[in-house]
């Protein structure tokens, strides 16, 4: 790594909670008739394309919340599914209630004795609060692309989070398990931290593809992330 | 109390922080050959003027570090004193590291166990994360006047934090030392909590003015604030 970050920010779904588990546990609560796990990964592919179509301007600014709300809807058509407006509520909100990863709680301490740690994620701020309140997740701030109008990977949202640090983008490294934020981040001058997250997708699922030195650095989870940093234990 | 709030809001300079006390140990500190609790009480008051000058226009969008700067040159000026730039440049940062009054690191953890808690400071993101990290203070988020563009009493501020936290202004209660401060939330719709501070100003300086009645709870620290919202001990 070149430089020692000042402030370490990160992307949440995925990287800090476990998407996949905890909206698969709650289909299979609601007793919907469909593979728990196939539409957990039905709603979450339907999230990159509905922040493009906001990023492109087809659709107004909406939140998260809003997104995935209008695809359950439609995944609900697609199976047949009449479910009440209640349901349909409650189960949104399933995204509000996700799990951390199982080194994250004690990583992110360390993380956070070490140097300040925020979020940096397409989740609006209430989601990233509940989602704290949920795990146990003690951020110093939570940056959300919702602070600055626009979604990553647009150029906007890193330079923002940099800025309201009161740190330049070199000194700010963002915490990732998906290669093109990283990109996007890097090429708005902040360091990269990829940590790997085989089971995003589902146990087993694999891991995206990067480059050999494309990243500051590779880690499997965020002890080792702590470790790299030579955080206290 | 009319409705019981979903969430609480602080000010920060005087309510959570004793600006006062914290600035004019740095202001001795620094070994400047003035009054420090005058110096300190001069600077604070230099403060609201300034920021109604970026409030009406006449000064383009500044943060406080700038604001704080601006004033202290002046008074460095009436004082005919002449500092090298890094001890000015330290010296303003003494904001950056107010001590919590006594009782509120306990008050606030208990009052986090029961709602979600957040800064709504005129004071920008980095200054929070600071005074958080140096008092050991855990909020769920730092709202900031500098999200909205607009400084406290402006309504952008207060109406803008209860969307940010997904809740109407009526579910939302601001604790201040201010009674202006509550003043201007009460006419957005938020609930008031007056903290009575009357060493803000220096030790017995006395106590603001208001009304019996015009605030919806008045108490004398945050322990007592948990014990009338009935938050656990």
């Amino acid at each position: 790594m070149s430089t020692t970050p000042q402030a370490l920010v990160f992307d949440v779904f995925g990287t800090v909670v476990d998407w996949h588990g905890s909206v698969s546990r709650e289909v299979r609560r609601h007793g919907l008739p469909v593979h728990a796990e196939d539409f957990a990964r039905a709603w979450r592919a339907g999230y990159a394309p509905a922040m493009d179509a906001v990023r492109r301007g087809q659709l107004p600014w909406t939140n998260i919340d809003g997104l995935h709300r209008r695809i359950l809807d439609a995944l609900l058509a697609q199976n047949g599914l009449d479910l009440p407006e209640a349901t349909r509520a409650d189960l949104n909100l399933a995204w509000h209630r996700l799990d951390p990863w199982p080194d994250v709680p004690a990583g992110l301490t360390r993380l956070k004795a070490w140097r300040p740690v925020a979020t940096l994620s397409n989740g609006h701020i209430r989601l990233l609060l509940d989602l704290a309140r949920h795990g146990g997740l003690a951020w110093d701030a939570l940056l959300s692309a919702e602070l600055f109008g626009h979604y990553k990977p647009d150029p906007a949202v890193y330079r923002g989070a940099a800025r309201l640090l009161g740190l330049r983008p070199a000194d700010v490294t963002l915490v990732a398990a998906h290669p093109d934020d990283l990109r996007a981040a890097a090429a708005c001058g902040l360091g990269t931290a990829l940590v790997l997250r085989p089971d995003e997708q589902g146990q087993g699922r694999g891991l995206p593809a990067y480059a050999p030195g494309e990243f500051d650095v590779v880690v499997p989870d965020f002890g080792t992330l702590a470790d790299r940093f030579g955080a206290a234990a």
